[in-house]
């Protein structure tokens, strides 16, 4: 929010709204955002609904008289939280993205690895027909793909400065420089009660949280005792508080717990887009802490994923094996699996070529 | 369905894994739909969890012997489901998509009529400072815009043939043909456990109906009885069983009866990306009748608010009257309100430029 | 509805507010509930935004002129939507909850015919140490009989008449006469913004396809091919249209797509409380769709796990098969699992206890 | 979950399964629950998906070791964390019931106070026919009363002990006496894998919100500038960063800013019911966090309607000229409201007695 205010001071200042020196003290200001006294503008946020009314408060009382005037020039509380919270969902983002890309590029790894390692494919939870563990892989990481893309593309086109003022009604301007100088979009209108970039941003993490969702469970089923066809890797983990031969599938169930919270908050998410007039009173404030958690669910699975994916042992032996029943009930193709799996090498290749390409 | 089978045996031929003779067999009887015998169709369905199942069979029993190990030649219930619901997804898009754009056109003529008729902006459901009921109209059309411009995207780019296989193993080139004869996209993999097309297209539509929803509750807000701002227009509605003297506002009840069921719906579909294996066993059967209810409801809100908009009666006077109660507040822009609106303006300009080119 | 309009008619007439001649010539009309125009009314619900207006336009047109005004007296459309609402779910829940109380006596059945079945206790999918069968069905029956006796008590203390008028000012004379004539609870209050019935039914219902969920996807798990210590019974079902070797668990896969659709639903009827004022605009709408999609999916839940449960195949070689994996593994109490079961034993006792009590 | 691991230490003791001195020299250390090394249990926590793995470690480490064996006898991870849950629920349930309780005796007042206040009865957002203030007070009091009744039920009947041990089989003794120490349910069975206790809990959380939500939501629309009739009281509330003649209703957008979160909250609970075999791989710990949001947010909710209801300034005068605007338009209930009253104040009566008795 600091942060915001001196992007606005700057863009006042160079639009001629703000005289020099005063943007210069405020500024001044702004540049120590250590220097706030947090505590009592929590204290005081629920008094307004909102932090910004302490936080401009306090700023005001940190400047000489005369340039008071200046300060939260033209804004409303909803600009400062709405583009702070862009600043907040790009950093964020950063960290995401960079978990499922290397997720996705785990996915690659074993798909290429696992090209020609065959596996009993399984449908309604029965053995079916052979496939390949690279096929199996290779979807993982056209799943992981598309929300992956999906939040390069928000990035990019969704995170917009908002700088309406009070009902929406401000000239552009400054808007315009604040986004060029936050690196954030221009939008064509203030987006006080149009929330389809929030669900946009919301419903993508999801998407992400969907498809990682669906390897974490994969991989918890070929983990079974029964199955024991894949295995997490990583060291130190898993282990239970009462069954010393057990090992959990502790990523795989991390993940879980993190994707299966998020359908839920974009239901919150898309039931708010429901906004009164020109700013809402309420549906907007139920917005903040479902959005952190999404961005914080998101970021927790991701990590668990590319640790879970990067760590994975493979027992093509046991693959084989599990085959072998399928074979046993008269299922032809089981017996000769690799004879049956062009396809699957043709559609690998497919998935690692629009990865790579 | 049928069209489905049918797009397949002609692929099929046309790639050599079906006779032409048989392929012209198998299409004698698909080219006429209302010959399948429905009911039992429909009885048998539960039994195998599919309505595939008993569609093959009397489709076999309905050929040559000879001709019948090549119908649904290579193919899963759920290639058929999936692509059949895709092209069923692209006609209720079809009317989705012109009712939102008409929604949309109508806001945008209301924004340029009512460039200068001033009215009260609110914010947290109080009177604030003025502003347009062009500009209300402008953000409406804004907010409608982005959602529209998904579905369109959705069309272009999401819906996608479904031929993998059993386990998703079948070379892609059946798929590509089909998806060149159907119009739909071929996509790089089977997506039999990738449900994120489903979810984008879940997710736009709930998207638009926020944008809708917040449309009509701006109408049913603007239309209380003490505000007295719009009207609804059309005729012959919102009579009161009870009591006479009351005119409801019907369309937008009906917009947000449709639309606040749609959050609920997405969560569904986000949960159920968690597909295992190569099909699933539950995640994707609860799949079907969401994504009717989402298009049926979408399709319904989009219809609503279109009749609401092109029908709707706007009381300028009122606008004006309402906001001298502001001016007397002691608020100095409420007494001279087009002073303070060039920036309003500007913003209609931005929007009506952005949905017109 | 019309079986409402009769009811407030007699109790009308009871309470001296229709005159005895009017009263028989409005019941007169009502006694054939097949002779009214079901699609005009249809037709025109939409201009209403409730199908109540047109049925009482058209009993008014169908009765003489005299008595017109005694028709649907002070009564408000949503009295009759919400009181024959209450009945539709009555009836709905003797269905549902047949089909739970069979089921949960099928789980009785097992949990004493497997009372030292043993088998592998399995927690987050890997083998741990070992249960019995018997203890898994006396869980599932435990977990059936909580939104059972919800149900149960939800049909006694829940479901309530609606009649409070336009505005909910109507003395409640009328409604106690209705309530004991249909044997529904006499409300405190009108509760026409009170959904607290609505939310209270439909979570129950929710919590029970919660018990059923989980039951289908243990039996999804242990019939799976590597397991195979259950096998779903009934003749003719689950046969694949691609893999004649497989044998789908076709009616766990059914509870499962009824049951992930509920929570969602519930999502949206839990959001639909905050209704404005005397009677909603939009809110109480979006539940009737919701409300009947609960009662139909959970109904279809309950009726295919009363079938799986009642049809189910166990395997008691099988579980004592895998349970020696375990003990291979060196878990001492997998090798003479009956001495560790004595407390097994005791909570199956509890359970059926509980039930049978 | 510190004292959960000493009632279970004094129980075995009172068992026999602990030795009287093992059992003094582990809840020597548990006594002092600050001396736990946060930090690190936290830092390991997620190399297991549980706290209690490193918990347990550390109370291992430090008792001597003779005593090592005893410590969290017969335990799994869940039996602490579900029972340590329950512990936390009937502490944040105090404070939940509390607020809501003295919001409903606020309503009393209310109702009892504006018995004859007479004003506008609203229907889909339209004046209608005259009621009473205190009708309507009267029917937040009812609709608050069912789920604190609800929430004081949970408490009664639904917070229960955990104790089954790995696989659930333990004897229930143990189980019994912690029971009884903690002042908890001693449940039937186990229920690692029967969440309608927790889902009992958020759903009725969720509802107590519902109530509180239309209540916020009567407030906002009645403090609307056109409307007028209700106020905010509270002192130094609701002052707006840009318009100093505004005054917010805070309170009621705080309210809703914490039910509108609530219903999403809730299907994930429902969703994650669907737990797997004896003790569930990521529905369980998906639960954590919601389970906590839903307690914060009701507990909030609560605090702030409470706040809102006590303070609640009525203006009499403005309802009885709002009603005024009905007259005028000819509803000749309007004209002499207080004739028309006599079911509006019996029902109140029902209500205060209802509350009261």
């Amino acid at each position: 929010m600091v942060e915001v205010e001196a992007t606005l001071t700057r863009a006042c200042v160079a639009e001629g709204l703000i005289p020099a020196e005063s943007g210069e003290a405020i500024l001044a200001v702004l540049a120590d955002p250590a220097s706030f006294d947090l505590g009592a503008i929590t204290a005081e946020a629920g008094n307004h609904a909102t932090p910004v009314v302490p936080l401009v408060r306090e700023l005001r009382a940190r400047v000489a008289p005369e340039h008071r005037e200046y300060v939260h020039l033209g804004a409303t509380s909803q600009d400062i939280v709405d583009t702070a919270a862009m600043l907040v969902a790009r950093r964020a983002l950063g960290f995401v993205i960079d978990d499922a890309r290397a997720a996705a590029r785990a996915c690659a790894v074993l798909a290429a690895e696992h090209r020609d390692t065959v596996m009993s494919g399984r449908t309604l939870l029965q053995q079916a027909l052979p496939t390949s563990f690279g096929l199996r892989a290779a979807g993982w990481l056209t799943a992981i793909s598309t929300p992956l893309k999906g939040l390069e593309g928000v990035v990019t086109f969704a995170l917009a400065v908002q700088m309406g003022g009070p009902v929406g009604t401000r000239p552009p301007a400054v808007a315009g420089l604040m986004a060029a100088e936050l690196g954030l979009i221009d939008p064509v209108m203030p987006w006080h009660t149009d929330r389809s970039r929030i669900v946009d941003l919301g419903a993508t993490l999801a998407m992400l949280c969907g498809a990682l969702g669906k390897i974490a469970r994969d991989v918890s089923l070929l983990a079974q005792t029964e199955v024991a066809e894949l295995r997490e890797g990583a060291e130190g983990r898993g282990g239970s508080s009462a069954m010393p031969h057990k090992r959990n599938s502790v990523a795989a169930v991390s993940v879980l717990a993190c994707t299966r919270r998020t359908p839920g908050l974009v239901a919150t998410l898309l039931a708010s887009m429901e906004q009164e007039h020109e700013r809402a009173a309420g549906a907007w404030q139920a917005e903040w802490g479902t959005l952190g958690e999404l961005l914080s669910l998101t970021g927790s699975a991701a990590a668990w994923a590319r640790d879970l994916l990067e760590n994975l042992e493979v027992d093509a032996g046991r693959m084989r094996a599990n085959l072998d029943t399928l074979a046993k009930a008269g299922v032809a193709e089981a017996a000769s699996p690799a004879e049956h799996l062009a396809g699957a090498t043709e559609l690998i290749d497919r998935a690692l070529g629009d990865f790579n390409g």
